[in-house]
């Protein structure tokens, strides 16, 4: 039993720093199963409904394939349209129906608030998979995970830690929920590139700064981008503007390629983005020919996902002392992975 | 091998009583593999195509969770317009060609008879999850198990059962399915609350008199839900009505609240709705103060759901009594659940 | 270890005839288990990865139930809009990063040399489920299979056989990719019957007489599918064309039914169609009245499907060899199959 067991995941508020090193701990034990070294079975028979009333590849695949790599089955519903929603059912109802079906629940929305909601009358764990500009628990866990992992490789770890956020930082909810774990480590220094309209929103700042950390903002990517430990680049979200011309003014304001990266980054600054990157022409965010630097960390991040979601689903089902009883040797021929 | 074992399930029609109480029974021993208390793998390698080709988020999930709650696998298609039946194919073809993918098939369509035309090809069992305005016999069997289970704790069983229907009796499949199969028990008294349009069919009423039964038709709740054991609340399904207006003038009509319920109600009454329930102001077929009454059985009747598929797949896979034989202690923490 | 362990699926000509041979050996081995005599696990707690950006149902259905019919489970992605790909992620972004979700892929996708493309950056192996007017390896290889497996009904093989292929051959994809499979085979006479400006694109018909078959070109049906083995009939893929007016001027071009088919056909001629078949009155490519036909071989083409993907599955894998040892009786009733 840990402070995991049986509760949801609806806010990165609900951490302290000793919880996410006890994530980070299980999600260092799933590498042998997510590397297909051994397959456990710990939730066979279990079953989690991923609920998606917003849009997802991505995020929708990494929880189910999490579920599935501890053995468990997953149920999915996809789209807001076909919902009993759409038919003037509350969250509640569809809280109180949906969770008789599942042992576990990932539920995205588009509307703020919604997945508190329906947590609150849901029978069974909820973890938040986004509820629009608001929260994205697993997205910050996972870029946490892969900070500390990419530092580690320079015996280094969060503390002092300097990062350079840049984008959208208006509508992203993911450098919201990032920042805002960052700043349960110690003296982290932040710098926010972005337009000025786009600019961290005050309270975040404000937040940062009365913690004790060291608060940067810049319109400028090489003054932002220049002795830092790791560029976190982000999408302009196109979705959250009023119109596609309003959010196209800012499509490509902030373009990182090698050579930009060769002038202004230090020689191991670590790059990361929550992906997708949009890579037409016109944004262009982070160039591809940054695909073969060793330190872009972008594809290390989504695999690292995976191992956060694991972790995630066996902390708060109460099993992550039983993976490796349940494993066994892999099967098939799985080539090389990661 | 009981009768039906290998054999689809079509329409209430096909039932009689003694099959409704094998049925009842078996769901009832499924009680604790849905609690989570145990877990089986009697159908591990067994698959399940659940071919929805009208939206459906409960029924479908509802029975995807049955059968997983088997040991089996679940494979889904969604909506008509992706499907090969719009590019000319007969429902025959389709189902000679699925048939060959599945162990067991799920149909929803929204075509009246085109589950049964389906299965005339099919070479493995089908059962209809609602084709039209015509059947949806799961439905139908979840809430006459939900009645007897909720009648149980008063000792009464379902003769001589005091029933209220209540809304859209015209367009509700799930109001005539459950009048057919309530028809099967002693001496049923039936109330049908409905506006004037809205009413019983006539073909149905007739039978029930037929077999012996009382039927009242009113268009006034007070009178209707005054005396009975059973309040069938149902919803407006505006999806049948020619015009989202027409459907309109009818929503609201009838509305049962907590007030209401103590004024007009027997302190036992238990209060039904084959969800999902219209909670916007304009419907409010059941008030949320409600909620905690003890008699409202709504969401019992949907864990009762997963409880009747489950009995439904085990008996016609022939299972039904190996159940237990895979039955393995459940790993995970589940909290308490129902 | 075979040539096909650890590699992708991506084009019909990647194959040998022995590899094809290969192939349906495995496939052969995989009747019991699809015929559900034996259940076998062999692949427990692998991951598929069905990538459909383009909608699908018997081919999504097909790979689905051949990786749950080895052990393994499914994850689904349909439709392009909710991608990733949508907000302007590369193809080789979606790879690096999905392929980080599965052990396997499956991908369909409307752009021609998409999957290529994708599998390039693939860490997992790729299976091409269509890449627009191109390629569909798997129905190819079904196609021959049951070609093999109908022939040895009458004591043949594949060398020496005469097929007529009919219909849209300018777009079909499965008329290219099998034509260019049975190249691989002595002595094959092809009779392509189509509208004029619907044949066999000239570089497959040179490349077919320079490999040494014999090619005859008619817009006869009555002569075309008089005097062969094989009459393979396809449909107007409506969706190719410019507009539904330009394709409805060749629907219903050549219709065959039973009487068509006593009077012209020889009477051990197999019909095959890679289905859907429009059965709509405008097009009736293959008359109902060809049900009862036993040399109607259509929907043993699909079953046959099951077999081959199978085989693809546990090549691909490496298990071909060790799918026996998991095996374990079935617990369920299957009644007949096949």
């Amino acid at each position: 039993m840990s402070a995991f067991t049986g509760n949801h995941i609806l806010s990165v508020s609900q951490f302290d720093r000793e919880q996410l090193e006890q994530i980070f701990a299980v999600a260092d034990q799933m590498v042998p199963y997510a590397k297909r070294e051994k397959v456990t079975r710990v939730l066979e028979g279990a079953i989690l409904n991923n609920l998606f009333f917003e849009a997802s590849t991505r995020t929708r695949l990494s929880f189910g394939s999490a579920f599935n790599l501890l053995g468990g089955e997953v149920r999915e519903t996809t789209g807001l349209k076909s919902s009993a929603l759409a038919k003037g059912e509350s969250l509640y109802d569809t809280a109180r129906v949906i969770s008789g079906y599942a042992d576990i629940i990932v539920m995205r929305h588009p509307m703020e608030g919604s997945v508190a909601e329906f947590a609150k009358a849901s029978r069974v764990p909820v973890l938040n998979g986004g509820d629009g500009s608001n929260e994205h628990p697993s997205q910050a866990l996972l870029d946490l995970f892969t900070m500390r992992k990419e530092l580690a490789r320079f015996d280094r770890d969060l503390d002092e830690v300097k990062v350079a956020m840049i984008g959208d930082l208006a509508h992203g909810r993911t450098v919201h929920s990032l920042s805002r774990l960052l700043a349960l480590y110690k003296k982290v220094s932040f710098t926010f590139v972005a337009p000025k309209e786009l600019g961290m929103p005050i309270e975040i700042v404000e937040y940062l700064i009365e913690k004790g950390h060291e608060v940067t903002e810049t319109q400028s990517l090489e003054q932002g981008i220049a002795d830092v430990d790791i560029v976190y680049q982000t999408r302009i979200q196109e979705e959250r503007f009023s119109s596609q011309e309003v959010a196209n003014q800012y499509r490509g304001a902030y373009r990182i390629n090698q050579y930009v990266y060769s002038q202004f980054c230090q020689p191991s600054t670590v790059i990361m983005h929550p992906l997708p990157r949009d890579s037409r022409a016109e944004a262009n965010e982070l160039d591809t020919d940054l695909n073969e630097n060793p330190n872009l960390a972008i594809f290390r991040q989504t695999d690292n996902g995976v191992l956060v979601r694991m972790a995630l689903f066996a902390l708060i089902l109460g099993v992550e002392e039983k993976v490796a009883e349940y494993a066994r040797p892999v099967n098939w021929y799985i080539g090389k992975r990661f």
